[in-house]
């Protein structure tokens, strides 16, 4: 498959990798073209790995990875183009994270609205699934090291396009009932809501390669 | 020990018997003596539990339980007395729900506070611990139920006061490593605004019998 991510951090970096890693054809975008870090990403990512601008790598991808910093994201997706968007499905990972009054950050949105609304909202021709915010770029992209028992959440309003992020999430290695599906994109509030626990346990464990599992009563 | 439990709901109801079948002596406070729920607790529960005011359970506890709804919380502190309070443990365990919009429920205070820093501020003589507010009423007196990996969460300013409330929870079937320590009450932010995400699980699942274990990578 052809995706395009938008983002040249860690995020960015770890997903179109090991989409790369899987076979497809990643084409990572940033604001301009020949981004440093994407270039270098590309050079090493192997045979698949292209670089671009946010509109090229938006209308390159039939999926398309919104990977920026939550306080980016819309600028990037309006650059990007509702036209590259349309009719597409837009996976959104992004947390609004507001660093300006310090640590930890506070959410540049929340409780009545989300990021990922606010992106169905402005987009609403692109099939936004919220997914993998809850989680550190290595365990997005290999939950195995953490064994076989936590779970990663997925939200959005369009049923086929759900399913083809989870088809997309096991593949990274999100097994059998470890993608829990929190409903429709009013969902992403309690997915990047749990931001500020994430930065306590973070803070506490003294590391990023942690997760939760959700354990059901019998 | 003797116990204040603020609150005659079903949270206040499991926490207060559970005390008790453990042996401890337990006031339910509510506005009122004589509210009929709490008689009606403290006549079934069994030697040890009695009813009371809010400033006659407070008063009559050396550590106290805020089990009242979020937004009635201070109130209820603040009938209760600061008196009652000075020097004590005091366990909240209320989450700031805020229902007037419909469901699923806002916070009323989120983000860059919380309802445990607040009761924390109006009360500088308590030790506050937040704890329990992150799982249903059953999971919180008999997390067995569920098995051995789940997590629940403390934070608070005074150290010794979190160790009293987690050798409590320990009583409560918290086991080893089972009682998260989330740092001081600024995080009980996080705590809190976990919510959203379990009002979504709850939803999803169709039961409030689960909770999450924090996995970490080896």
């Amino acid at each position: 498959m052809k995706l395009g991510v938008l983002g040249t951090g860690m995020v960015g970096q770890a997903i179109a990798g090991r989409l790369v890693e899987l076979g497809h054809e990643v084409k990572m975008g940033s604001r301009r073209a020949g981004n440093e870090k994407a270039v270098g990403w590309a050079s090493e990512a192997g045979e698949g790995a292209s670089e671009g601008s946010f509109p090229e790598a938006a209308g390159f991808g039939e999926v398309v990875v919104n990977a920026t910093a939550g306080g980016a994201s819309l600028e990037a997706l309006e650059a990007a183009g509702a036209d590259n968007l349309t009719g597409k499905v837009l996976i959104d990972v992004a947390n609004p994270l507001d660093f300006s009054q310090g640590m930890p950050p506070t959410l540049s949105v929340c409780n009545d609205d989300s990021l990922g609304e606010r992106i169905q909202q402005a987009f609403p021709e692109a099939k936004v699934v919220k997914a993998l915010n809850t989680v550190n770029a290595s365990v997005m992209v290999s939950p195995g090291a953490l064994g076989e028992s936590t779970n990663v959440f997925v939200c959005g309003n369009d049923e086929g396009a759900k399913a083809q992020v989870e088809e997309l999430l096991r593949s990274f290695g999100w097994g059998e009932g470890r993608v829990f599906d929190l409903g429709d994109i009013s969902a992403a509030r309690g997915a990047e809501m749990y931001l500020p626990l994430w930065l306590r346990m973070f803070g506490a464990l003294g590391t990023g390669e942690f997760n939760i599992g959700v354990v059901r009563g019998k």
